[in-house]
């Protein structure tokens, strides 16, 4: 192993640019040659790399987003895009890869290690929806920025005694919508992983009402349903009005916390580790506090889930 | 003078609360009994009130919202429910009234003055639209709310080379709109008091991009259009791409920045002089750098501008 | 178990009141009746009691600091004095008590139980020093809080070229030193569990400027030497200036992170859970990613360690 | 004019990017070559030039320091300092120069205009003590960052019921301590601008504490005196223990506030505009409210002073 890449795929995330710094820095420190991959696999593909030395990677682990660019590759999905991605990495005589991303990017990687190319994936997104590992790059730092969000947002809702209704991301998974709807003591959450029941959530504001809390905050993952309809069905159902807000983009960005920069770091530092072990075909994963790694393969069988305990913890505190 | 009252009415913006503990303590200090209205006008018709101490505003100076509760009363409006609250203010002997508003608030305040109800205004909202004075408590707060989230937009903006469009709030009025576009490096501003040129927006993202920046900002005041009017019309004319996010209600709340709690503090002090001194149908003002009073009248005749030379440093900077 | 109480004993920590606020409201949800006891130990002893209802937590969980406040009790640490908390509990009929703090609480709390009155323990201290707990609430708080003051320091340091020590808390553990000196991209981190070395500190700045970097972070735990000391040392030895500044008290302080929320609402639920199941002399601990419990006198004997390889982490990326 | 030049002299301020930026991008809209001086006067001397293009000052409006790097300067006091530094600057055939800082700054700024460069200042400096403006550049951030800090160290304050002195910076001025004291609520500020008495600092404690308040901040101006001494007052006085917090460096550093932005936005661009109209000798100001400028020599003759009346209003409403 004299020479390794880098490359950010998909969604970005906050930490993505502390794992680079990472992988930058802990390769030249083992005597490596590192390159940067702008663009994702489009990037690859197109043999566009960059050698980065020390201060490339200065002064960025506080940057949301990432150096590298992200992109989502359709051209890199075919076998054609896979080869030609190898044709570029032998040219330039690299010969290991670091891939920060999600489940998607995953699959690429995979595939590049198929094709011989030793890969590493680094589990990176806001939505910790990741199969093969507890924690994602991103999401601690996603779940403050929402709930500072929510924070301000219930100053006006207690000022007008309003009812809003709080649209947060998480694709499929429910985790973005339950940790901020705990941690912002919100009246009701609405998640993909658990039925709801508009009953249940009409009795909740009103159970809060009689104690004389007049606003209350639903929080809602996109991948149950989207915060417009939470409305509407109200509205239908008890003639209840309700402010909707959907946060949108600033949840993917911003400062990334410690947690998310030591994440990052370790997350990085082990990659390459593993690289100069001769191992591939891997992504890290972080399980029972620990850092691990596992086969893509096995890592796509699991099911990332939900502690569904939480769900209840919100409903005996949150009241 | 021996009694005084205080309420907020229409939208909440942060430093009400601040506004509140400097009219309170300044009250007591004075030798004033000082009560709370809850619920603005609908609270004064309805005699809520309510005496506060010294503690009962401690620890609020940094809170967003306000503890008084606001609404927009439609009651009020009428003189039937002026005579209401002028019957409810006398029952409880208070002989002066300071409102934290806005213009809308100020109309009725201007009311109660000429039914014989000594009546100071406070300029309080996050628009700075309000007539007969530069600055109105919340506008601080509002515009550093607004670039923040604009900053984590911008990472992701940055990382995936897109254009995004911000729709950030301000009624009629562009002053939060052309802020937070010079201060965020926007790299065009829509305001309601200019008048925008499709063309010359694209001209400025593709000379931005003729320099290798391939990310653009367009920040849209809610008056002028709204984010999803501008993403179509980019597309219709261009067939370009662009993301849109709505700020909404986030925009109002949040803890207080050191300015609107110094305006709030020096504001509502100089509301309770001016009432101990027998002044009345008044508002409060901030001109020249200095704090003044206005006649309600006088101040209604006045429009609120924007200073346009901003616009054009916008213009020659953001690029 | 009819009534049970809650305290907060030893240096405060962010989500202390997210803690309370979860064994409050889980109380009552399962029927309890819950009293805060004010001023820690001291309180306990005098009788202190308060009933808390659902509101009285209302709005808290986002504070820094305890509502309940906190001390540091030198009669309780008598049999006499422990004698006098455990008749005040008896008057009040109270059959259970959770206590949020660190060893030192722990040594009361077990005193207590083996009294007769069943206790149980949630870790709260932002050292992260606790044994027999991977976490205590508040750390990530107080990491957090750290990074963010150096990155404002680095601002300075940077605009002028200057090597900056900055001694942070954490007693006689180097966590608080070396998750921030590793998240702040520090040049150098003395802790207490490793023997640090001036001509080491010294090679580290000079590599740096070396290549371009002017500036420098000396990251210093407070149990391992004073930053002043440092400071000393690097001028005695190299005639090097430097700037020291200690942190302090505000690193105490604060709105806890999200992280602080999550692990004070599950403990302080758990901790309610153990009660009710009769369970007593117990503390609340986290280990390899989840909940769980230990005695007292178990969790005694452990010693809360740091992981030197992160130390090591620290040195290869930090360059 | 075809080719100008800035540099930042003196103490760091947040916003000084934001004035380079602004004097970078107005001087190439306007037809200029633009260079930085790096390390201030002394790069100055040097010719430590560098030509800045529209790209050089990206993403910079946002960070705290100075890219430019600053110093202050001993060899440039002298006349031949500053004779090599118009040798160096005519060599460039550099014939207008921009200087963001404070006083210090200035008088040098007049020297070289004296020896023939045209020059224009613009007043950084977190103190707001600049003779000639009612504004500097950096105030507003440095108040906000002084002001969380004292949020947190409030909630161990009250936590423990701990009276707290804070010493905060501002040179010979008590400004940052006047409005921070205003706006965090603190029971004393002690500022040099007016004789401070322990009895009275001692009476505010006891009447807060008369009603409830047992924790008490106490803001103190470096220039009046130092927060230890302060305490060593208060203990041989009235045997009263308190707590030292020494903010330090952190005041000077973080990202600017949008006051900051906008004002360091307009200064930039009205220094440019000064010079191409062939103005010179003059430093920009902010009084009553809008841009103005004078020249040096008077501005030195003018004396920056606080408002009194903002000490009178911390007196009747922070009880």
């Amino acid at each position: 192993m004299k020479k390794i890449a880098v490359l950010t795929s998909g969604g970005d995330a906050p930490g993505m640019n502390a794992a680079i710094r990472a992988v930058v820095r802990r390769g030249i420190y083992c005597g490596l040659e590192v390159y940067g991959v702008r663009h994702g696999y489009d990037g690859l593909m197109d043999g566009d790399f960059q050698q980065m030395d020390l201060g490339s990677v200065g002064d960025i682990i506080h940057r949301g987003g990432t150096i590298l660019r992200s992109a989502r590759s359709e051209a890199f999905k075919s076998l054609e895009g896979q080869e030609k991605a190898i044709t570029a990495l032998n040219n330039a005589k690299i010969d290991g890869l670091v891939v920060i991303g999600g489940d998607g990017s995953f699959r690429g990687a995979d595939k590049l290690n198929q094709l011989g190319l030793p890969t590493i994936g680094v589990p990176g997104s806001i939505d910790n929806d990741i199969s093969g590992t507890d924690y994602s790059i991103g999401f601690d730092t996603a779940v403050n920025t929402v709930v500072e969000a929510i924070d301000k947002i219930r100053d006006t809702a207690y000022s007008h005694e309003r009812i809003c209704i709080i649209e947060v991301m998480g694709r499929h998974a429910g985790i973005i919508a339950l940790w901020t709807g705990i941690c912002a003591g919100a009246e009701s959450i609405i998640i993909p992983e658990v039925q709801f029941d508009l009953e249940d959530i009409m009795e909740r504001i009103q159970f809060g009402q009689k104690r004389g809390k007049m606003h209350s905050i639903i929080v809602v993952g996109e991948g149950a349903i989207s915060g417009n309809e939470v409305k509407e069905k109200l509205k239908d159902k008890f003639n209840l009005d309700t402010n909707v807000i959907v946060l949108g983009y600033l949840q993917r960005g911003g400062t990334p916390t410690i947690y998310d920069r030591m994440m990052a770091s370790k997350m990085g530092v082990y990659a390459v580790n593993l690289l100069i072990e001769g191992k591939k075909g891997l992504m890290v994963g972080w399980k029972k506090g620990q850092l691990t790694h596992l086969n893509f393969q096995d890592a796509f069988k699991e099911k990332h889930t939900i502690d569904l305990s939480d769900y209840y913890l919100a409903r005996s505190i949150s009241i």
